[in-house]
């Protein structure tokens, strides 16, 4: 079985030094300077921080503890076993199912035969995830209790904006109550919008859009053999359209919505009017955050079934529960109404996406963020975010360091208040990769420039088992 | 690019002579033997055909037309390409989008420069497809024309039990005109629901299984880390189960409700209450013709919705359209009308499986089954369908020949009339892999025994790239 196979890949990453190298002078943050410094006294403004490359290994005996945070991305066992490898001798405390674990002190200590089983495995499973946030004071303050009670040095949360977000409000919080435990986030999530100058692309992205674009590959050659069908394919990744772009350049079918062009939906429906009356199949990708974008939606002259979806309540991080609104249906509902002949199908991808084997790219860039985590604490660094930069490059010559997570902040409202949280990456309209699929869009358009990406692979030639996201470039 | 890779791959298959050698005695079929023979007085009864393990090869020169009929599934092409192959210089004419082409005398001469870039590749878009059947006497008519026309020696049918029965319409009809046209079947379906002793699998079901378990792996993973969401997962298939027990066996979740079982909806909403009951996470499989096997289902019970999709019309071949009712969602309705809290998620996992990149099995069997079908004209053999036995051993010792569809066949009635067709293999409740299932269900429903099948893989070790259907053994 693969699993077998998986658990004796030896993730590939760069010989690196731990001893941290700080660039000269402070930080600030993405807007609303003043008052994050002021939420943030102990940490905000410290500087960059980066590995050079050296041999050097951590002799330090320390205590470290690690959770998952929120939604599963393909890697995070390897964050793990990165980290676990990197700090040698070192304790390693797994919180069991989310930060729910750390506020009630329940964890397995980690050893190399319980990692084992997981290395290059998909899934969060050794220890679980779950989406609470340490937020409250007694939330706080029950945190504190175990890292005292545990004597950590560090501890890692692996995690989407919000997580990491929440990592720099612990961190500045145990350095208040001069406790010595660094608290470090690792950028997680299949999303790909949590994304700066040194944080490229967050893992799990890579391997969630292989999956996709494997099945809308598939999709696509459906279309073509059978002549016959529009597939209406809704992507996870909810309010960016990075998930729909990369897997739009990876496979070229006819069209994807990009959410951020902010199209209204009578443009949408004409573009889908005009492809839809060419040919009678072809391939739709739909991000599932498209509907957050279109302005001045009046949601009375949509179907009943989608304004229920539209009424749902948002989630503890704020979020519209995007993934159930069935922006696709809507989508060929709005087509039909103008009198356009179809057999349309629908899909939803998303899930099955979250916890594939991950791709080598995420297996490497994962070890390597763990490492780079270990590296981190060994510095006494805290409230900072692991990053592994130059991807597109071998894993070789790739660089590590860490970034204040309060450079990333800016004040949002949530529940009616203004909130410290990391600003969400949406695509960016001037960036190259959009640029090209937007020069590209009208000839793919015509369908004959599918691309079949096929599974992923994991033997076999290198351009294939190491290709990097194409969004990177 | 992955296409680029099996383009190269050279498919296995058994070293066999052209040579026929015919069992003595001849056939029957499964029922209503007097009327079929009255039918199909030329091709009815006659042997079964074997060809040996040899060297030797098709000398003449001849002219075949090939034709894919109905739903896409992985490995037409490469049937294409061991037909030609085996035919050496004889010509190879594709017609063009399914039976019609035939009609319509649409077609393209197939050469080696053609077919190199669909060696090994999914879909049928070198030729298309088409759903027409040929059926009434101005399409048999048309048909003979073009026969006549391009002066076939033989014409090879690569379809499903509805195109097959056609093949041997045509056979039949061909005879009786005096017409030298050998017309060939070949077992077509992702479903698996053409079956018999000497075809024990339809190619496209393997790799639509193994695309499917790779993502059902996938959620039970995701299931296994979010510890949230109960997947119920609809799975293409038609009337039969074979698809959700192939995949049931290779993943090992929660549950795989069985059509053929023949449960009531009380029963099945029952099992789902129990199951759920038990833990906030897990994966349910439901093959898209369960709902034709309720026993006396109220349908005035069903969600509005549901009614509705119940109510539409069948297609040409009398199925009503099974995947557009949504069961998944049925299901869910069920077990929420008995308060049963739970965070459902449905999917229906279907076209993303018929035209993926065809696994080694199905690249081997297909292309062997080109070269049957190839010796099978060559040997001057009408109304035929090419089998592949042996197909759990290595491709070296598999076994090849041909069957008279009559064989197949039975009444059955068809809008209002008695027609003669081929008898659906449905899944086999005393067969040994489902017995295997019936044994392991109530303990995999625990959710401790998930399998993570991955993707299908190419390159590396043969007990991954070669593996068979588990439901062949």
């Amino acid at each position: 079985m693969l699993n077998k196979f998986r658990q004796s890949y030896s993730p590939e990453f760069p010989k690196i030094s731990p001893e941290s190298v700080m660039e000269k002078g402070g930080t600030s943050c993405v807007k609303d300077g003043e008052e994050i410094k002021k939420l943030f006294p102990k940490t905000f403004g410290r500087p960059i921080c980066h590995f050079k490359r050296g041999e050097g290994q951590i002799e330090e005996v320390l205590r470290v503890g690690v959770v998952f945070s929120g939604g599963p991305a393909a890697g995070g066992h390897n964050v793990i076993a990165g980290l676990f490898d990197a700090l040698k001798k070192s304790k390693l405390y797994g919180f069991l199912d989310g930060p729910q674990g750390i506020i009630d002190n329940k964890y397995k200590e980690l050893t190399q035969e319980m990692i084992f089983p997981y290395r290059n495995q998909g899934g969060f499973d050794l220890i679980g995830s779950g989406r609470i946030k340490i937020e409250t004071e007694e939330q706080l303050a029950a945190a504190l209790r175990t890292a005292l009670t545990l004597n950590l040095d560090g501890l890692v949360i692996i995690g989407g904006d919000d997580s990491n977000t929440n990592a720099a409000v612990l961190a500045e919080y145990f350095l208040q109550k001069n406790c010595k435990t660094k608290v470090i986030g690792v950028p997680k999530t299949i999303d790909g919008d949590l994304r700066n100058d040194y944080v490229t692309i967050p893992f799990g992205f890579d391997t969630a859009c292989k999956v996709y674009s494997e099945m809308i590959g598939n999709l696509a050659r459906d279309a073509l053999s059978a002549k016959k069908y529009w597939h209406f394919v809704k992507l996870m990744g909810r309010s960016a359209s990075h998930i729909a772009l990369e897997c739009a350049i990876a496979t070229q079918i006819d069209w994807a919505f990009i959410g951020e062009e902010g199209q209204s939906l009578e443009q949408i429906t004409n573009t889908l009017v005009d492809l839809i009356s060419k040919k009678p199949y072809g391939v739709i990708l739909i991000p599932e955050g498209l509907i957050e974008f279109i302005p001045h939606l009046d949601t009375k002259q949509l179907p009943e079934e989608i304004q229920k979806q539209l009424a749902t309540e948002k989630d503890p991080h704020g979020n519209i529960p995007v993934s159930a609104i069935e922006t696709e249906k809507l989508l060929i509902h709005m087509v039909k109404q103008k009198g356009v002949k179809m057999s349309p199908v629908p899909h939803f991808f998303g899930y099955e996406g979250r916890c594939s084997f991950p791709s080598n790219f995420d297996a490497n860039y994962c070890y390597t963020l763990g490492m780079t985590a270990a590296f981190l604490i060994k510095s006494n660094l805290t409230g900072y975010m692991a990053f592994v930069k130059n991807l597109t490059k071998p894993p070789s010559v790739w660089e590590i360091g860490g970034i204040p997570i309060t450079m990333l902040l800016n004040l949002e409202e949530r529940k009616g208040k203004m909130k410290p949280v990391i600003q969400k990456a949406l695509v960016d309209l001037k960036a190259p990769h959009y640029l090209h699929y937007k020069k590209m869009r009208a000839n793919w358009a015509h369908g004959n420039d599918y691309l079949f990406p096929g599974p992923i692979q994991f033997f076999g030639p290198k351009e294939l088992t190491d290709s990097v996201p194409l969004t990177l470039f």
